[in-house]
């Protein structure tokens, strides 16, 4: 049910928008307990100034062009932990595999209700019977 | 005050869009208890690998590149029998009138408060007086 | 820890989304008890479709298409009269120093928690410690 919008610089390849696409695919697996083949996701490539961040830094980290904005919206509940290995995972695979600095993934959740999602057909899903 | 974030690929026609736009706002109307010309709405049009889905389907929908991804921000409070209703009629309208396969119209609900709608003119039209 | 989502028309120039993006940034640094240099935002530029808003107007205020729809994801908890301040200063703003109509600025809020960010890293730097 988790879906993912993540935005990306104009020229990114599509073999690491694969790669990101495919790191939040997976820790949404491993480590927030989303079934296998839930993978809905919007990707958006931007303009030099379509992707903003502070020049200066923030919080101690610094950013570059190639940040990515990753913002997933997904049914509430789970636990700060899980929160916090999502986030990790996600960072590790991106660099791991993307080559890209771990300070240029951005994440952040929208928590929705079960009854919020329609995978098609005009059905709720999740809802009650 | 609902906002549609609508993800559509990038030959999708400006007659499609047109269909797609007029389904959300009407199901939102007739079903969703928004007043009529409450109607605003984005729509993004994609590359091939900007819209990912899961190829092997999901929860026994399968999906093809026409998929259509509907997201709808707006006060929370509907009841479950309310967006059951707003899913179908969406699916059933973008079916009928496009041509959909309406196995390939997606939707996801995020609910907000009165408070978080600014219609223009930096008021907060919707808040209390 | 916001994040502002900006859509506007395609031919909006550099020098307008600059004075958005500004003008967004200082009011949550203004009003909203935003740190200084958190700021993070996506603009996405749209042909004369992908922008729907209801042509009749609504509420008594009339659109154009030069309508900039602003949506802030940030941690709950701010008061009403926090987001009336920043409703208002946004709109003044890209009023004053874009030249864009204030009708034409149209802001939504989406609310999360504190566990919901990482900046960077893979961490969760507003989680508990």
């Amino acid at each position: 049910m988790p879906f993912a919008r993540i935005d990306v610089r104009r020229d990114a390849s599509v073999e690491l928008v694969r790669v990101v696409s495919e790191a939040v695919y997976k820790a949404m697996v491993d480590v927030a307990n989303v079934p296998v083949h839930d993978k809905f996701q919007v990707i958006n490539r931007h303009a030099a100034d379509e992707i903003v961040y502070p020049e200066e830094g923030y919080l101690g980290l610094n950013y570059t062009r190639d940040l990515i904005i990753i913002q997933v919206t997904w049914v509430g509940g789970r636990s700060t932990e899980v929160k916090k290995k999502f986030f990790r995972q996600i960072a590790d695979e991106i660099h791991a595999k993307g080559g890209v600095r771990k300070e240029d993934v951005w994440i952040n959740l929208i928590d929705t209700s079960r009854e919020d999602w329609s995978f098609g057909n005009g059905e709720m899903q999740y809802g009650p019977k």
